[in-house]
């Protein structure tokens, strides 16, 4: 696929397929991650492949939440490393945002590859490949429990991108504040974060990053406001009827 | 996944993923077919992984539209391969269509691979893999374009499951009657295709064999009563209605 027409009218999500076939190539992302992308790219089309409003309303609490932050970790796997690399390396810069790399189907191997690969981008610092800085928390079952103590043990606020569902409710629990970016607003991940984007990730982060940009100088007030006025609850229900919306406009075509 | 339960709640779905997997460890599916594999997944988890009435119906106007062609062709990609090799073998078996192999990730490889593979699970003759029969269909701008003249070149009737869209278009364009299997009912593919078959290719394969059987004895009036009364459009928009009940449903959990 190294000649995907411009003009094809699926381009964009084409390219970003390629993306993550050529990270699966590279040894980031996993067969498990091609899949769970490719569920990710239905929800994505029954949205109309675009950004609404309310992923607009997520994005901006979820900047002002982590200008909010005093120590917040961006939690990296395989799917973000491979979609968004520039993004990440760019957010390190512009916040006090530590970067970790965390796996679902974990490998030091493929650790070592991902913090390589944000590195090649641009990124000076990323967490969770020292053994000797591994730490766990234990109400996580999964593989995901083993964290860096310096990053999400020790971290108020977890920006955690196309995360499991499990996971996400034991970092809630646990007190943190909990943003993430998913496709599906009736997932788990999606319901149990403070702060739920539901927008493709390669839309979401450059305007996220935007947005960041924007409210860097805002008062502590009024952050405190953008973030208290955010009602995930709300949010993720309007997405889901702007989908039936979209699937009963096209059904009357 | 070596042992999934066969009482788990999504096993079939997951015996199918590791049929997927285990086609991508052979070499016949690429990473990109995978993604695609995940986002019908996700459509028909979204239908309620089940054969509905409106599958059923298309799957009988394709059948009875495969017996009326004089030159009818399976296309074979590698996704098709890997999950339903012995239903294609069963088809030639029973049919005068015609198999041929043809990528939209085009290698003479994988092209190779695939058409052993199905030569394992019993077909005697697949077209697409020899250098001296191949031909271009010029208003294709993919690499799909380049067919066999023995076999989707010179074809009525194209039988073409898990398409791309442009491709679809065009083979309609050239005036051959198009049948496909997509669990979306919205993509171009669906929409461009004279049959659309909106099921899991797991369970509409053996489905349609049975269907041709149960017709092959028909006469060409009773057949073509079959495919003038199927309405593919209308077809599409109750398999919308469907996922649009199904979604509001799932929503109010």
């Amino acid at each position: 696929m190294n000649d995907i027409k411009p003009e094809h009218p699926r381009a964009e999500s084409l390219q970003t397929r390629k993306k993550l076939a050529d990270g699966f190539k590279k040894g980031l992302v996993t067969p498990e991650g091609l899949s769970a992308h490719g569920r990710g790219e239905a929800f994505d089309y029954i949205l109309g492949e675009k950004t609404t409003k309310q992923a607009k309303k997520a994005i901006r609490a979820g900047a002002a939440e982590l200008l909010l932050a005093e120590k917040p970790v961006f939690s990296v796997n395989g799917n973000v490393a491979a979609l968004v690399p520039e993004e990440i390396s760019e957010l390190s810069k512009k916040t006090n945002i530590e970067i970790e790399v965390n796996l679902f189907h974990r490998s030091k191997e493929r650790e070592e590859k991902i913090a390589s690969h944000l590195k090649d981008h641009g990124l000076d610092k990323v967490l969770g490949t020292e053994e000797k800085h591994s730490s766990e928390i234990s109400e996580i079952e999964s593989n995901r429990r083993i964290v860096d103590e310096r990053g999400i043990k020790a971290a108020d606020t977890v920006f955690v991108p196309l995360e499991d569902g499990d996971r996400t409710k034991n970092l809630v629990s646990l007190g943190k504040k909990v943003i993430t970016i998913d496709l599906n607003p009736m997932s788990r991940t999606a319901k149990s974060a403070d702060i739920t984007i539901t927008n493709n990730i390669v839309r979401a982060m450059p305007l996220f990053i935007k947005e960041l940009e924007k409210l860097k100088e805002s008062s502590q007030e009024k952050l405190s406001k953008i973030t208290k006025n955010f009602d995930n609850e709300q949010n993720l229900r309007k997405m889901l009827k702007l989908m039936l919306k979209r699937l009963e406009n096209l059904s009357h075509r």
